[in-house]
């Protein structure tokens, strides 16, 4: 019931932080340096490529609640995931795409959710900047607990997606 | 009361999609190619450094609405900001940290708002693969409309930033 993380990027230490208190997690980096660091720290980490199948395979991919994939290159994402999907056809893979015009590719690939960080990023800034108070929202996005049955709450006007609740069908924790 | 774009980085044509329908926008960046191409699509664009006084003067940093600061080097966005404020302590300064260390650096140096993409993007990953319902929150946050009077609706529970409404002061649309 691990999470299992396939290589190592910009958002890999947000990403460790937040699971540390709530989930275990195995890391898997060609970095031997950046391996010896994480290990140093008492990171359960493999010093292997993150797309090959037996490094997954050690890893119990098999097991695994989630996969996540970000290191800072797309097509190395693309590799892991295809290979994480392919050895594991029910687990959840959440991955980042460095360039935006990676989103649909990586999805693709076999990810179930796949998040743009300058998307994001831009969308926020410009947002406040034309005096939408989006340091609410981004404190509101990072306060959002994980585990919570309800994790945001409803509210009565259209800024919604369009649909009922739970339109993507986020699987609820313990679901695998 | 338009918004100043100082430098051109990973999170800019994020930025300007979503200013285009809402608000006039100068781009000031030293990259002369990026400068053309920018050009080409009819952007209004000087060449020249974004830290440079003459330059944000020449922009009308006294008329603009926001100041939006986001290549993918802090030290020189620090730059821009410190020029900025100096040059109009009353304009509303927005920044990303590509550093998320450095968010507290660029608050210093005068933005009003600074965000840290791979906080925010780890955060939601973290949250998505612990089973949260991240799509939802990310569809949520890109759907903020910002000029709206109440860019989040009220909410029951606890997830919301202590205090009162609108917290930080954000400024609203024609402040300024
Ligand atoms: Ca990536
Ligand atoms: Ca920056």
């Amino acid at each position: 019931n691990h999470v299992l993380v396939l290589g190592y990027g910009d958002l890999t230490e947000p990403i460790l932080e937040e699971l540390a208190s709530k989930a275990p997690y195995v890391v898997i980096t060609r970095d031997t340096e950046r391996a010896r660091i994480l290990s140093d720290r008492d990171v359960d980490v493999f010093t292997a490529d993150p797309s090959d199948a037996e490094s997954l395979q050690r890893a119990r991919v098999d097991t695994a609640r989630a996969v996540v994939v970000a290191t800072n290159n797309d097509a190395e994402d693309a590799l892991a995931i295809l290979t994480a999907r392919q050895l594991n056809p029910e687990v959840r893979i959440v991955a980042a795409a460095s360039n935006r015009e990676n989103v649909d590719k990586l999805k693709r690939a076999g990810a179930d959710t796949v998040i743009s960080p300058t998307t994001l990023g831009g969308h926020l800034m410009a947002e406040s900047a034309l005096g939408g108070d989006s340091e609410r929202v981004e404190q509101k996005v990072m306060e959002e607990k994980p585990s919570k049955e309800h994790p945001v709450d409803e509210e009565g006007d259209g800024a919604e997606a369009s649909g009922g609740a739970d339109p993507d069908g986020g699987s609820e924790p313990g679901d695998r």
